[in-house]
């Protein structure tokens, strides 16, 4: 119940993401609601497909639907003020991208892959959205370019599926990897950890 | 068999976009084939990989290659002629609009999914091979930016499995259903309906 | 044995041309691993998708992951050199074409389909990865603009396609297919054969 509430208020912020940069891009208002979908849910559709979960989950159940459409129509309607609630947006988008990271690496491991493919899965559940929200609206991806975000799922899903093969108590292994995650992302937020880039076509391009 | 002939004078227009698109923005030969096709069948192979209908209907027969291969060539080599028969194309399309919204409803209503489920899957049919032509060749896809495209496409497919759900004959929804997309789809073409977009960014940008 | 090490020398040589374009287009760590991922993988995830293959090899087998990573991390770190081993990286990506259009047919005969879909999909296992690496980036797909190299795989699995149809004993066949698509890309290389592209377009825009 907390979990299910938990899941989708994750996909109701991603589908805000997908809404405010379909605003920007001045989609119309189907295209904001389709971004908005895509952002929220495709991630976890790119993972029950590889999986072999058909239908996924996103398509089954209509309640998916109405969460991303709810969230486009306030991406649409109230852009501005979504603008300044900054902070509050990448404090619940930190949290989401912790949920997804667990809960798509304990459905991959449901599904019988192994812990190693299911952590790679449940990171793929998390920036999926992302991903498809950016190429939609022509841009590229922002995870493959910059700050700790997938970095930080994929932490957070490899220590759970390490935990689970260990055969370690599920719940307190669940709420580590969240908890991983979750420092990760806000250390990169506030504090600027990233990745680096390479330094070759720095100065030749 | 009336039925079949549809489908695939649908898909054929679908592809003469495509083919379109690829010559204008400079593609060989094979790109153009390529974008043809994937205008033709994207949709249809996405609503399939989404209800489980494996392998999916457009790779299963090759019929669907023919099709869109046959309309890759003609792209290719008449697009001169091709720019100048606007409407009759547009028109076609329209049809074939009306056709895949009714034709993807009933498909994934036949999988047993929900009735609402099913008529986003219908105008995902609609939607998905414009979409994969414009991210193919790099352009944000027309069909989140412009017109009463879409929104036709789920209109129909909606009124048609309420129709259905409430137990009404077949063949009169689907009927009224494809009347209605055709009829929303030319209000659009010819009378300028569309959806708003935001404001928001508009002078901010 | 001698398959296997094969198939993954093919994957390793097309992670790395995901890392190379990574780089140049200056994505951090995770985002050069992720397309160069992509850039090994793609072709034959697609392909396993549309026949039915689910959980597809490269999510089932760990080794893919380990390979295209490697890849992603000699190309992040060695952009310069490998920038010079321009020749023997074109040998060998010719190679990795011909195998995947050999291998990538076969798995969808295995499958069932019809020898001419099976072509096309063993053709689709080939240059899945490049598409999936340029749409990443967002480039058009080179693999839709230039050279023989989607049609050398084309040839190479038709012909195989076409001798399994006809009876004719496998091994040869699918030598002879590896060979019309590495001649055909080589004379593409090293001759300079191509498509024709469509000039309608070339003066008006």
């Amino acid at each position: 119940m907390l979990f299910d509430a938990l899941d989708l208020g994750a996909t109701f912020v991603f589908a805000i993401s997908g809404a405010t940069q379909g605003v920007r891009k001045r989609l119309d208002l189907f295209g904001v609601l389709v971004v908005a979908w895509a952002a929220g849910v495709a991630g976890g559709i790119a993972r029950d497909l590889l999986i072999g979960a058909v239908p996924p989950a996103a398509i089954a159940h209509w309640r998916y639907f109405a969460i991303t459409i709810a969230a486009g129509l306030v991406g649409f309607f109230a852009s501005a003020q979504i603008a300044r609630l900054k902070t509050p947006v990448q404090l619940f988008d930190a949290a989401g991208l912790c949920l997804f990271a667990v809960t798509g690496t304990e459905k991959a491991l449901a599904y019988g892959l192994n812990p190693f493919v299911a952590a790679v899965l449940g990171m793929m559940t998390c920036i999926g959205g992302g991903v498809a929200r950016d190429l939609l609206t022509l841009e590229i991806p922002t995870v493959l370019r910059a700050e700790l975000y997938a970095v930080a799922a994929l932490a957070g899903a490899g220590s759970m599926a390490l935990g689970f093969t260990l055969g370690l108590p599920h719940i307190p292994v669940m709420v580590f990897g969240a908890g991983l995650c979750l420092f990760l992302r806000l250390m990169s937020l506030y504090r600027g950890w990233r990745l680096p880039s390479s330094k070759y076509f720095k100065e030749t391009d």
